[in-house]
C-alpha cells in the first residue's frame, strides 16, 4: 500500500491497470508454451454511441504513450506473484519482467477521423501474451475518448460554426484523470475552450474562465479595497476611484432603466469593481447571484465606469433561468444604454450562459436570432448521459496466421475473424459511402474499379470506388481540425443525430466466404 | 507540453485540477486585499441520486491525500500567469507560491456514511483565496467517488447478502483513474471484488478474475503444451497427462449427456486443459465462446479429470443468452453429473454470469431459487447510466464569520447561510429519522430533548431525539463496513431505490429565522 502515499503514481494507464484475468490468462498461455504465439486483436465497437450514425476515433495519443512506457516493475510483478497461485514457477515472473511492446505493431485510425461499428479503431499485433495484456488498458483508453469526442461532435454539430462552446465538466468527471481526458478529447470534438486549467498546461487546450457565485456573495459592500485607483487603459493620465466612478454610473444607469439606486446589490457591485480592478481588460460580470435586475445595472455601471477609462467590458453570464430569454432581454438593453451613454461597442457584450445544458437546450440556445454567444456546457459533455460507455471490444482476430472467430450464443457478440484491411470508400463529392473490410493478403482495391461487397448479413454483393486510409499521428490541434474535416464531409443523412440511415460496414467476398466457411464449422 | 511526455505526471489531483474561474477569482480576491479574510465552504449535492432516497458519503481519503500535497509548483504558477493579464502584480503569483494547506480546516462524513441533500459532505475553512481555490478538485474527487459508491450500494441492496459481486467496469471508465476510483468506491460501496489489478495493487480490493473468450478461440486443439504432465494436488504419485486424461473422461460425460463425442470444441478443450495446467486449484471454464453445450462438456471432462488427481474445479462462466435460464439448467447437469460420477463436490460449482447486467437484470438473477452464484457488472456500475453525476456543489456560507447567501432567479439553487453543524436525529430503533443542520453556535443538541425543527420550506415545526456525528478518517475496509452498517440502519421505506418518502433534513428555529431575514433583505 506504500503507493497509495504517492499522489502522483495513482493514475496514469501503466501495465497493471488491467483486469485480473490478463494475468492469469497470461500465465494459461505460458504454460501451454504460447507465451510467443504472434496474434493479432482488434479493437472496435459494434454500435454508433447516441444513437446517431458516426462516432470519431480518439484515445491514441495515450494508447502510444502508454505502448512505449509499458513495462512490468518489481513491484508489479511481486503484487502478481501475491495473486496468481503460490507454486506458479518462477520462470514466468522472469518472462514478465522482461515484457515489453517493442515486438508489438499498432496500426490505428488517426485521432479525429471517422469511426463506424466493426472497422478497427486499433489493430494490435504482437506476442500473444503481451498484446493480451494491453486488452484492458487500451479499451480503457479508447472508449471513454472516443466517446466524449464524439459527444463534443454532435454538441458542436448542433451549436453550428458560430456559437463558442466552453467544456467546464472538470467537477462532473469521474475523477481527476477522467476530467483532464473530458477536457483534452471535447476539445478535439469541436468544443473552443475549457475550464480545466491542467487540461491547458499538460495538453495545450485554451482556457477559459471568469468569477462565481461564490465571488459575488463573498463582498457585503462594505470592504475597502487597499488600492482603489485604476489608471486609464492608455496608461496616461491619472488613475481614478473605478468604485467611486461606478457610484456615479450607476445613478444614470438606473434612472435609465428605471429602478431605485439602491436596487442592485452593493455587495455584487463591490464584487464587480474588485473584478474589474483584477481585469479591466477582460470585465465580466456573474448577473443571477440575487437577480438579474441587480446584476445588470451593476454591471453597466462598472462597464460604463471603465469605458470611460479606455476599457472594454467582456461579457456577462447567467447561471440560471430562461438563459434564451434572457439573453434577448439583456442584448435590448446593450443596445439601449450603447444609443443612450454612446458606447457603440456595449451592443456586442458577449453573453455567456451556463446551467445544466444539453442536446435539447442547446437546440434552442442556438436557434436562428439567440443572442447567446458563448455557453458553458459541463455534465452533458463529460458525462455522455445518453450513453455513458462506448463499448469498444478487444477481440482476437489471428493467432499463427491462422484466423479466429467467436460464435457464441449472441449472432451480435459474434467477431470477424482474420488480420484485415480497412478502406473507406468515398462518392464522387468526397464524402465517405461506407467502408470496407478485406482480408489483409487481399490486393489494395483501386479507385475507379468496380468491387464486389457484401454488406453484414446481406445475401447480394454490390459496388462502389476505393480510397486508402492511415495517416501518421497528428497534433492534438490537427485532431482537431480532422474532426471538424470528417464531420464535414459526412452526408447530411449520416449527420443526423437520430439516423435512420446508418452508414454501411460490408465485407469483401473473401471475408465473407471465410465468415461463411468457420460458420458452418470447416477449418479455414 | 514538456509534461506531456512524463506518464506518471498527467493524472492525479494537483492544484491545478480546477477551473480557471478559481484562478481568476484568486486574483480578484487578492486585488481586493481579501486574500486572508476566514471564509467557509460547504460541499453538498441537492437532490439523492438515481431517484432514490440515501447517498453514501466517498472520496475523503482522496480529498485528505490532495489536500496534504497541495503546493503549487514554479511550472504551474508559470502557467498561470501565463493566462493571466501580462500586468498582473507579480507580488500575486509569490503569493500563489507560498500558498499550502496548513490554515484550512475540513470537517467531513466519514467515509462511508449515510448522506443527504443539503447536509455538508465537506465543510472547509480557511483563508478565502485558498478555499476558493480547492473548489474544482474537490468537488472532482467527492462528486464521482460518491455517486460511484451509492450506485454499488443499490446494486449491493438488491443482489441481497449472499451473491456475489464482481466490479468489472475498468474498460468501461472515463479513463485510467476513473477506472480506479470507479473499483475502490464500487468496492466501499458492497462489491466483494474487482477485475482490476491497480485497485488491488494501490487500495488492497480483492482481485478477481479468470478467462475471456479470447483465450479459448486462442486453441485450435492441434497445439502442444510443453509439459502436459500434472502431478496429483496431494503431491504424491506419477503426474498425469491432463489432456489425455480429459479425452478419456469426455467420452463419459457425452454418453451422459447424449451427446457425440466430436460435437464439443477441441479447441475449446485444450484451451481449459491449457488454464487447469496453470491454475489446477483454481480451475474454471467460459462456457459460452461456441455454445455453452460445446463448453459445458469440455468443462465436465476437464474438471473430473482434475478430480480424478484430487483437484476441485472452481465455477464455470457465462457471458451471454439468457444468464438465470442457463444457471438452472447448468446447476441440473451439475447434479445429475456429481451423482452419476460420484463427485459430490461438482454440485455446488461456482455459476458466475456476466453481461451488461443493469438493477433490473441484476433483480432477475438474485430472485430466489437462482442458481447464479457470482454476477460480474460493469457498464452500470462504472458509469452510473442512471445519472452519470451526483451535482456536487461547493458553496460560500461565510466570510469573516458573516453569513453568506446565494439567492439567484433559481429557488433549487439557493444556498442556506452560515457556519452550521449536522446531527443526525435517530429514532428509538436506532434508525435515522432525519438530519438537522443548525449554526455551529448554536448548542448541541441532547437525546430525549425536545427539538423544534423547520422541514425546508414548512409553515411549522417538528420534534425529535438527536444524536452526534464525526468519526476519524476510517480504513477502506472498515468504511466499506461502515457503508453496510449505515444502508442496514436504514429505514425500509428509505432503503426503496424509488422512493415516494424522501428522507428529510431540516432546519433548526435560528437557522429558519436566519434564512428569513436573508431573504427580506435584511442584514443578519
Amino acid at each position: 500500500m506504500a503507493a497509495e502515499q504517492d499522489p502522483e503514481a495513482r493514475a496514469a494507464a501503466r501495465p497493471l491497470l488491467t483486469d485480473l484475468y490478463q494475468a492469469t490468462m497470461a500465465l494459461g498461455y505460458w504454460r501451454a508454451g504460447r507465451a510467443r504465439d504472434a496474434a493479432e486483436f482488434e479493437l472496435f465497437f459494434r454500435r454508433c454511441p447516441f444513437g446517431g450514425a458516426f462516432a470519431l476515433a480518439a484515445g491514441l495519443r495515450d494508447c502510444v504513450r502508454f505502448l512505449r512506457a509499458f513495462r512490468l516493475r518489481d513491484a508489479d510483478v511481486q503484487f502478481l506473484a501475491s495473486v496468481l497461485p503460490p507454486d506458479t514457477d518462477p520462470a514466468f515472473f522472469e518472462h514478465l519482467r522482461a515484457l515489453d511492446c517493442s515486438e508489438v505493431t499498432v496500426r490505428a485510425l488517426p485521432e479525429g477521423s471517422l469511426a463506424f461499428p466493426g472497422v478497427p479503431l486499433l489493430q494490435v499485433s504482437g506476442p500473444l501474451l503481451v498484446v493480451q495484456l494491453l486488452e484492458t488498458p487500451l479499451l480503457c483508453l479508447v472508449s471513454y475518448a472516443s466517446l466524449v469526442a464524439t459527444n463534443a461532435a454532435r454538441l458542436r454539430l448542433i451549436a453550428g460554426p458560430e456559437k463558442r462552446l466552453l467544456e467546464m465538466g472538470l467537477r462532473r468527471a469521474q475523477g481527476p484523470d477522467g476530467g483532464l481526458t473530458a477536457s483534452t478529447y471535447s476539445y478535439l470534438g469541436g468544443f473552443d475552450s475549457s475550464s480545466n486549467v491542467l487540461a491547458g498546461q499538460l495538453r495545450g487546450v485554451p482556457v477559459a474562465g471568469t468569477l462565481a457565485h461564490s465571488f459575488v456573495t463573498s463582498f457585503s459592500g462594505s470592504e475597502v479595497p487597499p488600492d482603489p485607483m485604476l489608471a486609464p487603459a492608455a496608461g496616461e493620465g491619472p488613475g481614478v476611484d473605478l468604485a467611486a466612478k461606478a457610484q456615479v454610473w450607476l445613478e444614470q444607469v438606473c434612472a435609465h432603466l428605471g429602478l431605485g439606486v439602491q436596487e442592485p446589490h452593493p455587495g455584487e457591485r463591490a464584487a464587480f469593481v474588485a473584478y474589474a480592478l483584477a481585469f479591466p481588460r477582460a470585465f465580466q460580470g456573474l448577473l443571477d447571484t440575487y437577480s438579474v435586475w441587480s446584476g445588470l445595472p451593476n454591471f453597466l455601471a462598472v462597464a460604463l465606469a471603465l469605458g470611460e477609462l479606455g476599457y472594454r467590458a467582456v461579457g456577462v453570464r447567467l447561471d440560471s433561468g430562461d438563459l434564451l430569454q434572457q439573453a434577448q432581454e439583456i442584448r435590448k438593453v446593450f443596445r439601449a444604454a450603447a444609443a443612450q451613454f454612446q458606447v457603440p461597442w456595449l451592443e456586442s457584450v458577449l453573453i455567456v450562459v451556463s446551467n445544466n445544458i444539453d442536446e435539447e437546450a442547446l437546440a434552442r440556445l442556438a436557434q436562428e436570432g439567440s443572442e447567446v454567444n458563448v455557453i458553458g456546457i459541463g455534465t452533458s459533455v463529460v458525462t455522455c448521459p445518453q450513453q455513458p460507455s462506448l463499448g469498444g471490444v478487444y477481440k482476437l482476430v489471428a493467432v499463427g496466421g491462422q484466423p479466429r472467430m467467436k460464435l457464441t450464443e449472441d449472432p451480435e457478440k459474434q467477431t470477424l475473424p482474420g488480420s484485415k484491411a480497412a478502406f473507406r470508400l468515398l462518392g464522387s463529392d468526397g464524402s465517405p459511402l461506407m467502408d470496407m473490410l478485406q482480408l489483409a493478403e487481399e490486393p489494395v482495391p483501386q479507385a475507379g474499379q468496380e468491387l464486389r461487397v457484401w454488406p453484414p448479413g446481406a445475401q447480394e454483393p454490390c459496388t462502389v470506388r476505393p480510397a486508402q486510409l492511415c495517416e501518421p499521428l497528428p497534433s492534438l490541434a490537427e485532431s482537431r481540425a480532422l474532426a471538424q474535416l470528417s464531420l464535414s464531409r459526412l452526408s447530411p443523412e449520416h449527420r443526423r443525430l437520430r439516423s435512420p440511415a446508418q452508414y454501411q460496414v460490408v465485407l469483401s467476398e473473401r471475408l465473407q466466404a471465410l465468415v461463411n466457411s468457420l460458420c458452418a464449422g470447416q477449418s479455414p
